[in-house]
């Protein structure tokens, strides 16, 4: 392997910079030449390639989002459209792939492995539903924000004795709404694992509303059956049934943005970095991601496709804290 | 005078407390008794009178919201009310009443003050749309949480390409979002004093792309004839024109709360020592605010009912400084 | 067991709060009667328990510090201490301990485990100095802070083209020093557990300074050989072997406070819950840590008096990063 | 005027980047083109001049330090720098000149005005000390910065039941710790303006204490006569006189740097718009900086060496409320 190219794919995340970054200075140091790729699968089928050194990266390990761009490419869920961006490596004289991404993305990553062009992953998504790993890249900054957003609305909400729906990001895993829940303190959380009666969120609003409680916080996955605005139409009609007055936040894409906490600098340092060596020592078409305390590697073919399940034990410490 | 008491009334806004504690402190420094009044003007027909020590207040400079709570009340409306109001405050021998809040508050603690009872007022409204006052009490702290979304929303905007509209608090007045656009180097905004045409919002955005900008921002008021949901909606069928694909996020209420800024500590705590020295010296129906660099009192009578103008440079200067 | 209580010990930490409220509410939940002890071990032998419910754990989970407060406490050092520690619960009715500290602390809670009173712990403490677990409470938080810090830092010096000493707390364990240094793209790391040569550091300095990067940013630990005084000292003849104009800062106790992380609150959750657990369940004499990726107990035998090393793989990847 | 340069100066301050952007781009929007100088006046001389555009500036808004870097410049003190660097000026047809910087900085300024050069200023400095002005560039930031630290410190202290004592910058002039004394809740402030007893302090800290407070914070500006050292120091053999324990923190550098508030983007932006102004309508010499609630200009001989003074309202108000 003399020369190797790195993507970033799918939603951006707060830590993409770091695995870049890192992928950049260990690859050349391991004496390879770096190519970065622009706008992801559409680059890499447009041949947007970008040499990459030392000093390019130099200042974006604390930056959000991508320098590298991200984009949609329906084109590369075809045979053909994969192809052609076989063709443009070859061409560049690159021999091995960095993809940066979710689900989606590394749904491509594992067809260019089947074509037999090397690939290495690197697990990000601020949603965690990727299956294997403990924790994505950026999941831990989506986190922090959405907490930060959280401790903001309760001063307000405690101060005028009102409920407030608040929904996080996570369209089929609700990690994020439960974890966000449990360290916010929330007297609720509705997660799309988990079939919620709405009236049964109404009781237990009213029944803190009845303990005389100043507030109440419901975090929503937007993935969940209601999400936060239908909950909100249907509480609509319910007012007394609530008991305290109504109102509805939805976090949106702040969550995806901004300066990356540590957690996901180190990760994103640290799986870049495993990627690297994965195509250096030949164990093509594995993904790098955190699982156990630790960077670990896994076949993509063993995460691709699958959907990570919720801790059980987590839902029911939510409810118990929820007093 | 000898007994006083304090309320907060309307939206919260960070600062507050600030403004709470300085009344209770400086207060009991001036020799007087200080009482709380919990709810705002509700608890203030309904006698929910709290002693405040100097001791109550300790810790609080640094919490959002309001520890003293705020409530609608539309009783309070009615000479009726308020005539309840005086009494209570006569029955438990307070002369002298701080009012804590925006315009609607002001009006009521006007409407006091013509009733021959002694008010003094703290400008106090995250939407700056007070008569007279350069800034009011959490107008700073909004404007920095804004602000701060909107650095989180460029990253990914600039990942992807996109353009954002993100709409922040004012609904009469285009104070926050002028500001938040200056500050956050919008490309575009809208506010409610301007009647703007979503058409030339869409040219503006086709000549970013087509100068090649990565991504736009529209930072719009909520209270914008098109605000961001209507102005989505209205370029829902003109993505030609608009060029960049759209997103929308609605700050929402997370502007409200939080940890006060440097200047909202120090305003509350200077307008809550002016607010107290009024009633002192006997210059009763006035309203301490920040003017020309420093808290100054200015009549309620000049202050309530009028529409605080924005600064026709600073829309001039928006559009000089986005390119 | 039938009543418990619950101490922190030690330095403070992010997300001690978090951990008493978790062994209150779950406590509770799990049909026990839960005291707080003020002020640590000094508190338990001088009796102060205070009757906790689930109310007066509220609103205390993003609090920074501990509201149970610490204190040293020489006297429990020794027997006649502990065994009035022990007189003292008895004389109260409570027959299980929550320990909430680091090394120092859970050698105390060993010791009464040893003298057969049921005791339970929860690993925390921001050195991440414990052995046997991967991250002990309050880390997270303060190696967030001290990369904050680091990153202001990087702006004046950038600005100014200075090298800048940046000392981070870690007596024996340079594990936060290591963890700012990677995360914040430190140029060098000085740790307790390496003996560096200052002359090695002037000499990357003078490197980095003439391949003509703009700064340059040393981290150490407060425990390395030479901390940052000493550094500096050593350096201030040697001003042309270095290159860089050089500055230092100590950031000292700011590390220690501030709202804990998402993950800081999440781990105290957890790990309080778990403590309760083994209290329950009989399994006496175990402490609550973060291992592999979930909560985990170790018995306080195998825990206390060792010394957790550093990963060196994390040592040469901040070399090979720092370019 | 038809071509002229900016520069910053001396040490660096948040908001210079949002200054420098605003010159640029209000100069080309006023038919003028402009120039970066490098490092300050050593650059002006040695003639390292920059073409600016619209896109140089692009993104630059929220960085901390600034993007043209400073240095220190000896040589400009004599008359035979000042006319190297109008000679370089004039040799690349710059016929005006922006200084970014405080009070040192615009002694060079009024300088090379007084030679006939046109000049403009921008007020800039985090120390608050330039006469004439109510705030200068970068003090916003820098109390925002300083009140966080103290927020962090509060909640270990108060753990700890220990005294701090916490050093602010600020060589000649007390604002900044005023300020965050004030903001932050401080017992006691320690300014250069007021001859402090070093007893005195301690008596206060020890009145504190027997009233029972958990903790107290002394904010020390680092030019009082009795810095932070030099009062722990003092201090050390009078521990019974104090009553806490008592510990210190320098906040040192951290103060200089990170993002910009929203306050001193706005600032550095409509002092920059002005200063451009300033030099096209021919009023040269003056400087631009914030003044009674707007950006006003005053003449630098005005200005230029004179001493700003704290007002003593705020002294006064700082221990009413200190309780």
């Amino acid at each position: 392997m003399k020369r190797i190219a790195v993507l970033t794919s799918g939603g951006d995340a707060p830590g993409m910079n770091a695995a870049i970054r890192s992928v950049v200075r260990v690859g050349i140091a391991e004496g390879l030449e770096v190519y970065g790729v622009e706008q992801g699968y559409a680059g890499l089928i447009a041949g947007r390639f970008v040499p990459m050194t030392v000093r390019s990266v130099g200042g974006i390990i604390g930056l959000g989002g991508t320098v590298l761009g991200s984009a949609r490419c329906p084109e590369f869920r075809t045979e053909e459209g994969r192809r052609k961006a076989i063709e443009q490596m070859q061409a560049h004289g690159i021999d091995g792939l960095v993809v940066i991404g979710g689900g989606g993305s590394q749904t491509g990553s594992l067809l260019l492995h089947r074509m037999g062009f090397p690939v290495a992953g690197v697990a990000s998504t601020i949603d965690n539903d990727l299956y294997g790993f403990d924790l994505t890249l950026g999941v831990d900054t989506a986190l922090n924000t959405a907490l930060e957003s959280l401790d903001r609305i309760r001063s307000t909400a405690s101060s005028h004795h009102r409920a407030f729906l608040v929904e996080v990001m996570g369209r089929d895993c609700g990690y994020l709404a439960l974890m966000t829940a449990l360290a916010g303190g929330a007297e609720v959380v509705v997660v799309p694992e988990v079939d919620v009666d709405p009236d049964a969120v109404a009781r237990e609003l009213r029944e803190a509303y009845e303990r005389g409680k100043s507030h109440a916080i419901v975090v929503v996955a937007e993935g969940a059956r209601y999400n936060a605005a239908a909950m909100a139409e249907h509480f609509r009609e319910r007012r007394d049934e609530v008991g305290f007055e109504l109102r509805m936040t939805v976090l949106g894409h702040v969550q995806r943005g901004g300066t990356p906490t540590a957690f996901d600098r180190l990760l994103g340092t640290r799986a870049g970095a495993m990627a690297v060596k994965l195509l250096v020592e030949g164990r093509h078409g594995h993904i790098a991601g955190w699982l156990e305390g630790k960077v670990q590697a896994l076949p993509l073919e063993e995460v691709v496709g699958k959907k990570r399940p919720l801790e059980p034990d987590l839902l029911s410490l939510a409810e118990v804290l929820a007093q």
